[in-house]
C-alpha cells in the first residue's frame, strides 16, 4: 500500500545494522544472511534446513517469524540516530501457507516511524528455483527505548 | 482470568503432544524440553544457551517466542480427536523484559477450544535460582484444517 | 508490497457487500459510507463527527478500528461463493498517529485468500483537505465457516 | 495466569479514569458504563442495542472490541502519575463467540505496567439471565508518551 521514503540519520546505518546482526548468536544458528538494507528496509534470507523444521519437513513457523521479527528490528534501526538501541515490543504474525522451499526471504519496512515507536511491516516468501510463494506476514511495533541510549565509542 | 476444564477426546494426548515434538528437529536445535501436559494446558522449557541469544547474550525474543507458539500449539493439540493435526494461523506475542535467566518456562492453556479453530494464550516466564519473571505473553490461533485430518494407523 | 489479481466467484460481489454494510446497523450509527469494492479489496469512509471522538475530540481508536475490521470482512466477502457469510477470527491494529481530520478513508485487501481463512490487511487514513496522513495498519483473519454456508435464495 | 497486585501512584486514580470516560463521547454514543475500578484493573459495560449490532442482530464485532480496547486503556491509566495521558499503541482480539446477550463486559487488567509502555489483557464476556459466555479476548500495548504529561491543574 502506501510506499515512504526516509532518510537515515546515522550515515552509517547498513554497517550498524550489519553489525547487530553479527552480533546476535541465534542468528548465526539458524544460518541467516543479511541481504539488502536500505532506508527503513531490511531483508533477511533463511536458507532450508533440516533442523530448522517441524513434523512434515517445512520449515517451523517459529523460525520464520524469527527471520520476520529480526527483519523488523532492522528495517527500524537503519532509521535511528546513532548509538539507539532497538527491541521489539511486539509483534503479529499470520503464518499464510506452509513453508517450503529452498530458501525464505523476510522483507521489512517501516510503516511508521517514531522518536521512540516504530512500526514495522515484513512479509516473508519461500523461493523454489524461479517459484515465489508468500508464506508469512508481519506486522510488529519497535522501540527506541529512551534509557537505552547508547553514546557512539568513535 | 477465566479457567476452564476440558475433557480431551483423544485418551492418548499425552503420547501424541510428545511425539510432535520429539519430530519437530527445531525444537530438538533450540534445546527445548516438554514439561507438563494436562488437557488443553502444554508446558515447554527453554535453557539458557549462549547460541540461541541476542547482541546483549539476552535470549532472542524469536526463541522465546518459538516456545510460546508451540506451546500453545501442543495445547491446542491436547483436545483434539485422535489423527488430528494443529497449524497456527496466527499469534501475537508482546515481550515485555529482557529474556535473562538459567531457563525459561512456556504455558500454554486453551482459551476458546473449536472443532475449527482453537485460541490459545501464553505466559514466558524466566527463572533464575528462586526468582521468577514474566517475559512474554502470547495470543494465538490455531486450526485444525479440516482435510488434514490423518486416520490413526491403528 | 505483494500485489495481486483476484477473480471473484461470485458475479453479484459488489451487490452482495454493499447489502451486508446496510444490514448492519452498527455502520449506520458510526456514520460509514462503502466506497470503492473490487475483486479483493473494500474501501470504508467514516466522517468526522463530535459524538465517535475520544477526549481530546480525535476519532475515538475504536471508531477507526471499526472501519478497518469491516473493510477486512467485506474485502475477504469479495472473494467468496455466493451465500458465504465472513466472520472475524481475530485483528490487530496498530494506531500511528492521532485521528484528526475530515473523514477517514480505511482501505482493505485480501493478501491471502482462501476456502475458510482469509487473511487481510487495512490501512487507514485521516483526510483534511488535500493532507492525507496514515494513521492506522491492520491485519486481519478473517473465516467463511462452513457450517454457515447459506444457500443463494434465486 | 499470573496475578500481580498493584498500588497505584495516584490516589485520585478512581475519579481519573471515570472522568477520562465521560469526556469519551464515542462511550456515550455507545452506552457503555463504567463499572468496577481497581489498581490495574478497569471494567466496561455495555448494554444490548439494536443499533450496534451486525447483519445477524449479534452486537458488532467493533463494539465488542471498543469496550475491551478502552478497557486496557483504563486499566493502564490506574497506575499511572497524576496528569499522565495514556494511548493505545496496538491491540489484537480474537472474537471467540457470536456476541449474542443481554449486556457485555470488558474486564481488562495490566500484565506488565511500565514508566511508557504498558501490556494489558482484556477479555470480554456475554451475559443473559444468570448465563456468561466468554466472546472475546485481547492483548494491548498502552503508551503514557513522555511529551504528553499534563501538569495536574491543582
Amino acid at each position: 500500500m502506501s510506499n515512504q521514503t526516509f532518510t537515515p540519520k546515522d550515515p552509517d546505518y547498513v554497517a550498524r545494522v550489519q553489525e547487530v546482526f553479527a552480533n546476535q548468536q541465534f542468528m548465526t544458528l539458524l544460518g541467516v544472511e543479511v541481504g539488502d538494507i536500505s532506508p527503513g528496509e531490511v531483508e533477511l534470507i533463511l536458507p532450508y534446513r533440516k533442523d530448522i523444521t517441524q513434523q512434515h519437513e517445512f520449515v517451523h513457523a517459529a523460525a520464520i517469524t524469527a527471520i520476520a521479527d529480526s527483519a523488523c528490528g532492522g528495517a527500524a534501526l537503519t532509521l535511528m540516530e546513532p548509538g539507539s538501541e532497538v527491541l521489539a515490543v511486539e509483534f503479529k504474525v499470520n503464518l499464510l501457507s506452509p513453508a517450503a522451499g529452498e530458501r525464505f526471504i523476510a522483507r521489512a519496512k517501516v510503516i511508521r516511524p517514531g522518536k521512540i515507536i516504530t512500526v514495522c511491516s515484513a512479509e516473508v516468501h519461500a523461493e523454489q528455483g524461479e517459484s515465489r510463494k508468500l508464506v508469512a506476514a508481519m506486522q510488529a511495533t519497535m522501540i527506541a527505548p529512551p534509557n537505552l541510549r547508547i553514546e557512539p565509542t568513535n
